[in-house]
């Protein structure tokens, strides 16, 4: 029979709760029960105990779950409703992991589902489980991280002077969609200094051919997240311009050769942010170094001055600093990396 | 100076806390904070009271902000991060209004920022104010449908035999690309058998030019959402399929007829029901008439048995009653509709 592709994970996550000493778990979010179970559904709650799954959704989804899961034991989620409290046989409920972000409404519903249990916040276990990889999601990240380098490829060999921000950003977006699932989120294409606002969205302004273009994008392939900038420096950047790029890419290459197990995402951050700071440009790298990737595009571990997260082989993160001069310019490079045991591999392949 | 667009909506709101002898109330969903401000931010909270209106951001969405909704006043988020109480001059929190949508953890962060104050949920009222559109949403609905109707009819034209569901879905995708700001929800095609799967995904079952086809599609045009569904016949359907077809369109023009202000949800969705019924498919038709459609492709009103809502001039609904007999068809006609005073003006125009 078909096995639970993250059927490590899943145990693992059972085991947490017997750590903190908890009866069961629910999981309300797509992205945790997916990453639980290899299921995408948007109506469903899986329920983890120390001796039994079960997957709740509605009579809809059931055929497909059946079909795609036939590991799962699928319950009615009608069960939980909140009109009575939820009763499975040989469990009890008396202290029950649950997901802070879910909306304040179903945490009082699930107040009602769990009339005599004391609800513990245990999303940031599932978090950190999903920070590091399975073998299947590092294949799913690296294919949706070479397709990113071959949509790079082609829509920017395509970009020439006339086009606007959004011509060029529907270019990419269509690319995203012939070949692959579309769009990881909503991709930045900012020309001169429109990239020193960092939020920039695509707009009407005309390339003219000569202008620095600062592109973020990443295709969506299998469920999984790419993410990568790149800049197109131009025939003719001012000197300001090129002494910024060269130690942009300088300070992303300098983390990259740093970046492996046992580091601290903060000195990671640091690696970049110490070099930029002492070339003067500290105060315009106003973001943090890179986040997590995989079924979101912005996933645990954060790689801020702040994360003491220690940096574990299977970690996919972004590696991106930037510096930004308002009115005037805006460079980031940005690499998608796995973290390996004595290094990382770079998953952007794209010329920079 | 510019006004705000939404500002007739912004007072409604703002005298209906008065009637549930609120102080204040804070707005954190991206959709409520642009249908009552006009600005769509993903990092904001309005705080709306009777003498005043603060939007809080980050700083970087400030100059976009500034530029694009002079009328409103700043304030910086960081303030309501819960380290400490918030304090307004003028202003006392002793009940104050909140979205029960917000993420648990929010609601926990609110407890600290009003910690003097009671604590309830007005999402309601913001839901009905938001069912009601304005003029110039009016205008953007009406331009995303007669888009969607557009990319309907030139997507349509090139399916041929040999295409895969996928492949159909794909060209209504990047037509929604070329022309609007992409899909509004994942495009639903199926062919024969598989649209009676109500939630079917596109999959790689080929047409043979033959069976009959279901589309569920919507363009998003200026942040607006358009829906609808259309079936191809094809040339040779079965009686069966014919039969159902025609029912399905009868009742979905029975309920186009009956529309229009004054009259609840629930009796609309009883006169396609019941016509359905009477002709021996009420069972097959396992979902409600219809559902709003506005920044979000399902709001309020509901148009299901038990919504007493009782529509208004404004209201843009969908009408989309459908008959699913599982392996063997499945039959949606789903049309846009305004509710005007005396019935209903029908957006979508494509041949059904």
């Amino acid at each position: 029979m078909k096995k639970n592709p993250f059927d490590a994970r899943l145990k693992a996550f059972a085991d947490a709760l017997e750590k903190n000493s908890l009866d069961a778990a629910v999981v309300f979010s797509q992205h945790n029960i997916r990453a639980l179970t290899g299921v995408d559904c948007d109506n469903a709650c899986l329920l983890v105990t120390r001796k039994q799954i079960l997957f709740y959704t509605d009579f809809r989804y059931v055929p497909a779950v059946e079909r795609l899961a036939p590991y799962l034991v699928i319950a009615d989620i009608a069960k939980l409703s909140g009109k009575k409290p939820l009763s499975v046989r040989g469990l009890k409920f008396s202290k029950v992991g649950y997901e802070a972000s879910v909306p304040h409404s179903l945490y009082l519903r699930l107040e009602k589902i769990f009339p005599k249990a004391e609800l513990v916040d245990i999303e940031g276990d599932l978090i950190a489980l999903r920070a590091v990889k399975t073998e299947s999601e590092i294949a799913a990240i690296k294919a949706a991280a070479r397709l990113n380098d071959r949509i790079w490829a082609e829509a920017s060999s395509q970009f020439a002077p006339g086009m606007t921000e959004r011509d060029m950003a529907r270019k990419i977006k269509r690319l995203m969609i012939d070949y692959g699932d579309g769009e990881a989120f909503e991709t930045i294409v900012c020309i001169g200094e429109n990239a020193a606002e960092c939020h920039h969205v695509p707009d009407d302004t005309l390339w003219d051919g000569l202008k620095p273009i600062l592109v973020d994008m990443g295709v969506k392939l299998g469920g999984y997240a790419s993410d990568m900038t790149r800049n197109i420096v131009g025939p003719r950047p001012s000197k300001l311009y090129r002494k910024v790029y060269d130690l942009v890419r300088e300070a992303n290459e300098r983390a990259i050769a740093a970046a492996k197990s046992g580091i601290t995402a903060a000195k990671l951050d640091a690696v970049a942010r110490n070099f930029l700071s002492k070339n003067s440009f500290g105060k315009a790298f106003g973001h943090s170094l890179g986040h997590g990737v995989g079924l979101e595009v912005h996933e645990a571990p954060g790689v801020s001055k702040k994360s003491k997260t220690v940096l574990k082989p299977g970690m996919v993160i972004t590696i991106e600093p930037g510096v930004y001069l308002l009115g005037n310019l805006g460079v980031r490079v940005e690499d998608l990396v796995l973290i390996t045991e004595d290094g990382c591999e770079v998953l952007s392949s794209s010329a920079k």
